[in-house]
Protein backbone atom coordinates (compact mmCIF):
# COMPACT_ATOMS: atom_id res chain seq x y z
CA UNK A 1 0.00 0.00 0.00
CA UNK A 2 2.49 3.10 1.13
CA UNK A 3 5.39 3.88 -1.53
CA UNK A 4 8.14 5.52 -0.12
CA UNK A 5 10.25 7.57 -3.39
CA UNK A 6 13.89 8.38 -1.82
CA UNK A 7 15.24 11.28 -4.85
CA UNK A 8 18.83 12.08 -4.70
CA UNK A 9 21.77 12.80 -6.90
CA UNK A 10 23.16 9.61 -9.21
CA UNK A 11 25.76 7.87 -7.52
CA UNK A 12 24.87 9.00 -3.76
CA UNK A 13 24.17 5.81 -2.60
CA UNK A 14 25.57 2.12 -3.61
CA UNK A 15 23.36 -1.25 -3.92
CA UNK A 16 24.26 -2.21 -0.91
CA UNK A 17 23.35 1.26 0.85
CA UNK A 18 20.42 1.39 -1.38
CA UNK A 19 19.05 -2.64 -0.45
CA UNK A 20 19.53 -2.06 3.36
CA UNK A 21 17.82 1.84 3.75
CA UNK A 22 14.89 -0.52 1.61
CA UNK A 23 14.81 -3.02 4.03
CA UNK A 24 14.82 -0.31 7.08
CA UNK A 25 12.03 1.59 5.71
CA UNK A 26 10.26 -1.46 5.07
CA UNK A 27 10.45 -2.33 8.64
CA UNK A 28 9.97 0.74 10.16
CA UNK A 29 6.64 1.37 7.62
CA UNK A 30 4.99 -2.08 8.79
CA UNK A 31 5.71 -1.85 12.63
CA UNK A 32 4.32 1.78 12.92
CA UNK A 33 1.55 1.52 10.59
CA UNK A 34 0.22 -2.02 10.96
CA UNK A 35 0.52 -2.91 7.45
CA UNK A 36 2.37 -6.22 5.96
CA UNK A 37 5.98 -5.28 4.61
CA UNK A 38 4.66 -7.51 2.10
CA UNK A 39 2.87 -3.87 0.82
CA UNK A 40 5.50 -2.08 1.02
CA UNK A 41 7.17 -0.23 -1.77
CA UNK A 42 10.47 1.65 -1.49
CA UNK A 43 11.81 3.68 -5.01
CA UNK A 44 15.48 5.01 -5.76
CA UNK A 45 14.98 8.23 -7.88
CA UNK A 46 18.21 9.13 -9.16
CA UNK A 47 18.60 12.56 -10.68
CA UNK A 48 21.68 13.83 -12.46
CA UNK A 49 24.03 15.23 -9.96
CA UNK A 50 23.42 18.85 -12.30
CA UNK A 51 19.71 18.49 -11.79
CA UNK A 52 19.35 18.77 -7.91
CA UNK A 53 19.34 22.08 -6.03
CA UNK A 54 19.08 23.70 -2.87
CA UNK A 55 19.18 27.62 -2.17
CA UNK A 56 19.71 27.75 -6.10
CA UNK A 57 22.99 26.21 -5.76
CA UNK A 58 24.11 22.70 -6.93
CA UNK A 59 23.74 20.51 -3.53
CA UNK A 60 22.96 16.94 -2.31
CA UNK A 61 20.11 16.63 -0.45
CA UNK A 62 18.81 13.07 0.50
CA UNK A 63 14.35 13.72 0.10
CA UNK A 64 12.53 10.96 1.12
CA UNK A 65 8.68 11.07 0.19
CA UNK A 66 6.36 8.85 1.89
CA UNK A 67 2.56 8.22 0.85
CA UNK A 68 0.18 6.88 3.41
CA UNK A 69 -3.44 6.63 3.56
CA UNK A 70 -5.40 8.82 5.56
CA UNK A 71 -6.50 8.49 8.88
CA UNK A 72 -3.32 7.53 10.70
CA UNK A 73 -3.32 9.18 13.76
CA UNK A 74 -0.79 12.45 14.08
CA UNK A 75 1.30 10.65 16.22
CA UNK A 76 1.87 7.75 14.25
CA UNK A 77 2.94 9.75 10.93
CA UNK A 78 5.57 11.47 13.27
CA UNK A 79 6.70 8.92 14.47
CA UNK A 80 7.46 7.33 11.40
CA UNK A 81 8.75 10.66 9.67
CA UNK A 82 11.26 10.51 12.92
CA UNK A 83 12.33 6.41 12.37
CA UNK A 84 12.75 6.84 8.72
CA UNK A 85 14.83 10.30 8.89
CA UNK A 86 16.98 8.63 11.98
CA UNK A 87 17.71 5.56 9.70
CA UNK A 88 18.38 7.59 6.82
CA UNK A 89 21.32 9.18 8.24
CA UNK A 90 22.36 6.24 10.35
CA UNK A 91 22.52 3.78 7.25
CA UNK A 92 23.62 6.33 4.82
CA UNK A 93 26.33 8.60 6.68
CA UNK A 94 24.32 11.36 5.54
CA UNK A 95 24.29 14.08 8.23
CA UNK A 96 20.79 14.80 9.60
CA UNK A 97 20.47 18.57 7.91
CA UNK A 98 20.85 17.37 4.70
CA UNK A 99 17.79 14.45 4.75
CA UNK A 100 14.13 15.88 4.42
CA UNK A 101 11.08 13.17 5.20
CA UNK A 102 7.93 14.03 4.07
CA UNK A 103 4.63 12.07 4.42
CA UNK A 104 1.84 12.58 2.01
CA UNK A 105 -1.44 11.26 2.45
CA UNK A 106 -4.94 10.42 0.50
CA UNK A 107 -8.09 8.66 1.20
CA UNK A 108 -8.01 4.88 1.11
CA UNK A 109 -10.67 5.18 -0.92
CA UNK A 110 -8.44 6.65 -3.75
CA UNK A 111 -6.12 4.17 -4.36
CA UNK A 112 -6.62 0.18 -5.29
CA UNK A 113 -4.32 -2.68 -5.13
CA UNK A 114 -4.42 -6.18 -6.14
CA UNK A 115 -7.82 -5.14 -8.28
CA UNK A 116 -9.39 -3.93 -4.64
CA UNK A 117 -10.17 -0.80 -3.05
CA UNK A 118 -7.74 -0.13 0.04
CA UNK A 119 -9.03 -0.75 3.48
CA UNK A 120 -8.81 2.62 6.10
CA UNK A 121 -6.35 2.24 8.40
CA UNK A 122 -7.99 0.05 11.44
CA UNK A 123 -9.16 -2.17 8.62
CA UNK A 124 -6.47 -3.84 7.02
CA UNK A 125 -7.07 -7.19 8.54
CA UNK A 126 -10.93 -7.87 7.11
CA UNK A 127 -8.93 -6.62 3.92
CA UNK A 128 -6.35 -8.72 4.32
CA UNK A 129 -7.89 -12.17 4.90
CA UNK A 130 -10.44 -11.62 2.02
CA UNK A 131 -7.25 -11.43 -0.67
CA UNK A 132 -6.48 -14.70 1.06
CA UNK A 133 -9.94 -16.39 0.24
CA UNK A 134 -9.96 -14.43 -3.12
CA UNK A 135 -6.48 -16.35 -3.35
CA UNK A 136 -7.52 -19.69 -2.41
CA UNK A 137 -10.83 -19.70 -4.22
CA UNK A 138 -8.81 -18.79 -7.44
CA UNK A 139 -6.33 -21.74 -7.19
CA UNK B 1 -4.81 19.67 -15.99
CA UNK B 2 -4.65 16.19 -14.75
CA UNK B 3 -1.29 14.48 -14.67
CA UNK B 4 -0.44 10.82 -14.23
CA UNK B 5 2.89 9.11 -13.50
CA UNK B 6 3.58 5.70 -13.88
CA UNK B 7 6.87 4.27 -12.21
CA UNK B 8 8.00 1.21 -12.83
CA UNK B 9 11.34 -0.97 -13.62
CA UNK B 10 13.03 0.34 -16.83
CA UNK B 11 11.91 -1.96 -19.50
CA UNK B 12 9.06 -2.98 -18.38
CA UNK B 13 6.81 -2.02 -20.75
CA UNK B 14 7.79 -1.38 -24.65
CA UNK B 15 7.01 1.89 -26.52
CA UNK B 16 3.72 0.52 -27.89
CA UNK B 17 2.46 -0.39 -24.84
CA UNK B 18 2.95 2.88 -22.74
CA UNK B 19 1.45 4.59 -25.49
CA UNK B 20 -1.49 2.59 -26.01
CA UNK B 21 -1.74 3.16 -22.05
CA UNK B 22 -1.05 6.73 -22.03
CA UNK B 23 -4.08 6.86 -24.71
CA UNK B 24 -6.25 4.65 -22.37
CA UNK B 25 -5.85 6.64 -18.67
CA UNK B 26 -6.40 9.67 -21.09
CA UNK B 27 -9.48 8.14 -22.40
CA UNK B 28 -10.76 7.25 -19.09
CA UNK B 29 -10.04 10.23 -17.28
CA UNK B 30 -11.48 12.40 -19.58
CA UNK B 31 -14.79 10.35 -19.57
CA UNK B 32 -14.64 10.12 -16.04
CA UNK B 33 -13.78 13.89 -14.39
CA UNK B 34 -15.19 15.62 -17.40
CA UNK B 35 -12.19 16.85 -18.43
CA UNK B 36 -11.06 17.40 -22.29
CA UNK B 37 -8.29 15.07 -23.56
CA UNK B 38 -5.72 17.87 -24.06
CA UNK B 39 -5.24 18.35 -20.83
CA UNK B 40 -4.48 15.44 -19.54
CA UNK B 41 -0.40 14.31 -19.21
CA UNK B 42 0.59 10.98 -18.69
CA UNK B 43 4.24 11.09 -17.91
CA UNK B 44 6.45 7.11 -17.69
CA UNK B 45 8.73 7.36 -15.14
CA UNK B 46 11.70 4.16 -15.58
CA UNK B 47 13.98 3.75 -12.84
CA UNK B 48 17.10 1.13 -12.67
CA UNK B 49 15.80 -2.41 -11.84
CA UNK B 50 18.49 -2.05 -8.80
CA UNK B 51 15.82 0.91 -7.34
CA UNK B 52 12.47 -0.79 -7.30
CA UNK B 53 11.78 -2.68 -4.03
CA UNK B 54 8.96 -4.39 -2.55
CA UNK B 55 8.83 -5.87 1.29
CA UNK B 56 12.93 -4.73 1.49
CA UNK B 57 13.60 -7.19 -1.93
CA UNK B 58 14.21 -6.42 -5.62
CA UNK B 59 10.51 -6.17 -7.42
CA UNK B 60 8.55 -4.93 -10.50
CA UNK B 61 5.32 -3.40 -9.23
CA UNK B 62 3.76 -1.09 -11.94
CA UNK B 63 2.79 2.41 -9.82
CA UNK B 64 0.77 4.81 -10.91
CA UNK B 65 0.05 8.46 -9.25
CA UNK B 66 -2.21 10.35 -10.31
CA UNK B 67 -3.13 14.35 -9.16
CA UNK B 68 -6.34 15.90 -9.94
CA UNK B 69 -8.14 18.96 -8.52
CA UNK B 70 -9.83 18.84 -4.73
CA UNK B 71 -13.70 18.52 -5.30
CA UNK B 72 -14.50 15.61 -6.97
CA UNK B 73 -16.75 12.96 -5.45
CA UNK B 74 -15.60 10.14 -3.29
CA UNK B 75 -17.42 7.91 -5.76
CA UNK B 76 -15.82 9.21 -8.94
CA UNK B 77 -12.54 9.45 -7.81
CA UNK B 78 -12.69 5.48 -6.58
CA UNK B 79 -14.56 4.83 -10.42
CA UNK B 80 -11.32 6.67 -11.66
CA UNK B 81 -8.87 4.36 -9.44
CA UNK B 82 -10.47 1.31 -10.54
CA UNK B 83 -10.67 1.82 -14.16
CA UNK B 84 -6.98 2.90 -14.71
CA UNK B 85 -5.96 -0.54 -12.62
CA UNK B 86 -8.34 -2.25 -14.89
CA UNK B 87 -6.79 -0.57 -17.60
CA UNK B 88 -3.41 -0.82 -16.72
CA UNK B 89 -3.58 -4.99 -16.08
CA UNK B 90 -6.11 -5.42 -19.36
CA UNK B 91 -2.98 -3.20 -21.33
CA UNK B 92 0.07 -4.29 -20.04
CA UNK B 93 -0.13 -8.03 -18.80
CA UNK B 94 0.94 -7.12 -15.51
CA UNK B 95 -0.47 -9.02 -12.64
CA UNK B 96 -3.67 -6.89 -10.87
CA UNK B 97 -1.59 -7.88 -7.63
CA UNK B 98 1.31 -5.85 -8.67
CA UNK B 99 -0.50 -2.93 -9.96
CA UNK B 100 -1.00 0.15 -7.43
CA UNK B 101 -2.89 3.21 -8.49
CA UNK B 102 -2.90 5.96 -5.83
CA UNK B 103 -4.60 9.21 -6.40
CA UNK B 104 -3.54 12.42 -5.25
CA UNK B 105 -5.82 16.13 -4.35
CA UNK B 106 -5.00 19.48 -4.26
CA UNK B 107 -7.53 22.02 -4.44
CA UNK B 108 -7.69 23.93 -7.93
CA UNK B 109 -6.16 27.58 -6.99
CA UNK B 110 -3.43 26.00 -5.85
CA UNK B 111 -2.50 24.98 -9.86
CA UNK B 112 -1.83 26.85 -12.73
CA UNK B 113 -2.21 26.14 -16.48
CA UNK B 114 -1.86 28.14 -19.69
CA UNK B 115 -1.50 31.35 -17.24
CA UNK B 116 -4.84 30.97 -15.31
CA UNK B 117 -5.71 29.03 -11.77
CA UNK B 118 -7.79 26.34 -12.88
CA UNK B 119 -11.13 26.38 -12.34
CA UNK B 120 -12.77 23.47 -9.22
CA UNK B 121 -14.96 20.92 -10.45
CA UNK B 122 -17.99 21.90 -12.16
CA UNK B 123 -16.56 25.13 -13.25
CA UNK B 124 -14.47 23.39 -16.33
CA UNK B 125 -16.94 24.84 -19.12
CA UNK B 126 -16.23 28.68 -17.82
CA UNK B 127 -13.01 28.06 -17.75
CA UNK B 128 -12.53 26.73 -21.19
CA UNK B 129 -14.65 29.47 -22.76
CA UNK B 130 -12.49 31.55 -21.59
CA UNK B 131 -9.57 30.33 -22.46
CA UNK B 132 -10.87 29.97 -26.50
CA UNK B 133 -11.40 33.53 -26.23
CA UNK B 134 -8.41 34.73 -25.00
CA UNK B 135 -6.91 32.21 -27.60
CA UNK B 136 -9.42 34.10 -30.78
CA UNK B 137 -8.38 37.48 -29.02
CA UNK B 138 -4.75 37.07 -29.29
CA UNK B 139 -4.79 35.92 -33.17
CA UNK C 1 11.60 22.91 3.65
CA UNK C 2 9.78 22.80 0.11
CA UNK C 3 10.30 20.46 -3.10
CA UNK C 4 9.72 21.57 -6.17
CA UNK C 5 10.03 19.57 -8.84
CA UNK C 6 10.52 19.92 -12.46
CA UNK C 7 9.81 17.46 -14.99
CA UNK C 8 9.80 17.34 -18.47
CA UNK C 9 11.73 15.92 -21.30
CA UNK C 10 15.16 15.46 -21.81
CA UNK C 11 16.89 18.17 -23.14
CA UNK C 12 14.08 20.66 -23.05
CA UNK C 13 16.58 22.85 -21.09
CA UNK C 14 20.18 23.63 -20.63
CA UNK C 15 22.06 23.77 -17.87
CA UNK C 16 22.25 27.71 -17.34
CA UNK C 17 18.65 27.77 -18.16
CA UNK C 18 17.82 25.07 -15.38
CA UNK C 19 19.94 26.73 -12.37
CA UNK C 20 18.57 30.19 -13.30
CA UNK C 21 14.97 28.69 -12.88
CA UNK C 22 16.34 27.15 -10.11
CA UNK C 23 17.18 30.85 -8.31
CA UNK C 24 14.23 31.87 -9.02
CA UNK C 25 12.05 29.76 -7.75
CA UNK C 26 13.59 29.57 -4.50
CA UNK C 27 13.69 33.49 -4.88
CA UNK C 28 10.07 33.15 -5.18
CA UNK C 29 9.22 30.86 -2.42
CA UNK C 30 11.52 32.27 0.12
CA UNK C 31 9.45 35.63 -0.11
CA UNK C 32 5.99 34.95 -0.65
CA UNK C 33 6.51 31.85 2.10
CA UNK C 34 9.01 33.10 4.71
CA UNK C 35 11.27 30.62 4.03
CA UNK C 36 14.77 31.13 4.27
CA UNK C 37 16.49 30.74 0.90
CA UNK C 38 18.59 27.93 2.02
CA UNK C 39 15.39 25.12 2.97
CA UNK C 40 14.51 25.37 -0.40
CA UNK C 41 15.03 22.66 -2.94
CA UNK C 42 14.48 22.43 -6.56
CA UNK C 43 15.12 19.01 -8.40
CA UNK C 44 14.45 18.26 -12.49
CA UNK C 45 13.55 14.96 -13.34
CA UNK C 46 14.25 14.65 -16.74
CA UNK C 47 12.20 11.75 -18.69
CA UNK C 48 12.85 10.09 -22.25
CA UNK C 49 11.48 11.85 -24.85
CA UNK C 50 8.86 8.89 -25.73
CA UNK C 51 7.50 8.66 -21.92
CA UNK C 52 5.75 12.23 -21.66
CA UNK C 53 2.35 12.34 -23.12
CA UNK C 54 0.11 14.79 -23.14
CA UNK C 55 -3.73 14.05 -25.16
CA UNK C 56 -2.57 10.21 -25.61
CA UNK C 57 0.47 12.03 -27.56
CA UNK C 58 3.81 12.77 -27.04
CA UNK C 59 4.06 16.02 -25.87
CA UNK C 60 6.24 18.77 -24.71
CA UNK C 61 4.51 20.02 -21.16
CA UNK C 62 6.85 21.66 -18.81
CA UNK C 63 5.30 20.25 -15.69
CA UNK C 64 6.42 22.00 -12.15
CA UNK C 65 4.94 19.92 -8.36
CA UNK C 66 5.43 21.71 -5.49
CA UNK C 67 5.06 20.53 -1.69
CA UNK C 68 4.74 23.02 1.11
CA UNK C 69 3.44 23.08 4.56
CA UNK C 70 -0.43 22.69 5.27
CA UNK C 71 -1.22 26.29 6.76
CA UNK C 72 -0.71 28.71 4.12
CA UNK C 73 -3.35 30.83 3.29
CA UNK C 74 -4.93 29.89 0.10
CA UNK C 75 -3.73 33.51 -1.45
CA UNK C 76 -0.87 33.10 -0.31
CA UNK C 77 -0.07 29.69 -2.29
CA UNK C 78 -2.14 31.02 -5.14
CA UNK C 79 0.28 33.58 -5.66
CA UNK C 80 3.12 30.93 -5.50
CA UNK C 81 2.13 29.01 -8.06
CA UNK C 82 1.60 32.20 -10.11
CA UNK C 83 4.66 33.41 -9.87
CA UNK C 84 6.58 30.48 -10.39
CA UNK C 85 4.88 29.53 -13.72
CA UNK C 86 5.19 33.24 -14.56
CA UNK C 87 8.97 32.75 -13.93
CA UNK C 88 9.16 29.25 -15.99
CA UNK C 89 7.19 31.33 -18.91
CA UNK C 90 10.04 34.14 -18.86
CA UNK C 91 13.23 31.86 -18.07
CA UNK C 92 12.49 29.08 -20.51
CA UNK C 93 10.76 30.50 -23.09
CA UNK C 94 8.00 27.87 -22.77
CA UNK C 95 4.69 29.34 -23.85
CA UNK C 96 1.92 29.19 -20.27
CA UNK C 97 -0.10 27.07 -22.32
CA UNK C 98 2.04 23.85 -22.15
CA UNK C 99 3.76 25.49 -18.40
CA UNK C 100 1.90 23.56 -15.45
CA UNK C 101 2.32 24.36 -11.40
CA UNK C 102 0.77 21.98 -8.90
CA UNK C 103 1.55 22.80 -5.18
CA UNK C 104 0.78 19.70 -2.82
CA UNK C 105 0.76 20.10 1.05
CA UNK C 106 0.89 18.22 4.29
CA UNK C 107 0.64 19.21 7.93
CA UNK C 108 4.19 20.20 9.28
CA UNK C 109 4.43 16.99 11.52
CA UNK C 110 4.05 15.04 8.98
CA UNK C 111 7.67 16.19 7.84
CA UNK C 112 11.31 16.17 9.58
CA UNK C 113 14.36 18.31 8.32
CA UNK C 114 17.63 18.31 10.25
CA UNK C 115 16.31 15.86 12.89
CA UNK C 116 13.51 17.76 13.84
CA UNK C 117 9.50 18.43 12.65
CA UNK C 118 8.95 20.95 11.12
CA UNK C 119 7.44 24.27 12.18
CA UNK C 120 3.80 25.00 11.73
CA UNK C 121 3.47 28.15 9.15
CA UNK C 122 4.28 31.19 11.29
CA UNK C 123 6.43 29.14 14.03
CA UNK C 124 8.87 29.10 11.31
CA UNK C 125 11.50 31.85 13.60
CA UNK C 126 11.35 30.01 16.91
CA UNK C 127 12.03 26.83 15.09
CA UNK C 128 15.34 28.68 12.89
CA UNK C 129 16.26 29.86 16.66
CA UNK C 130 16.23 26.76 17.93
CA UNK C 131 18.47 25.31 15.05
CA UNK C 132 21.00 27.84 15.28
CA UNK C 133 21.56 27.10 19.28
CA UNK C 134 21.45 23.45 18.56
CA UNK C 135 24.20 24.05 15.59
CA UNK C 136 26.44 26.46 17.84
CA UNK C 137 26.11 24.16 21.19
CA UNK C 138 27.19 21.77 18.85
CA UNK C 139 30.41 23.10 17.67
Amino acid sequence: MPVYTVTMSRGTLNGETKAALAAEITTIHSAVNHVPSTYVNVLFNELAPSNVYTDGKPAHPLIINGWVRTGHSDEQTTALVTQVADAATRITGIPAERVLVIIGNSPARFAIEGGRILPDPGQELAWLAATTEQSSGSR
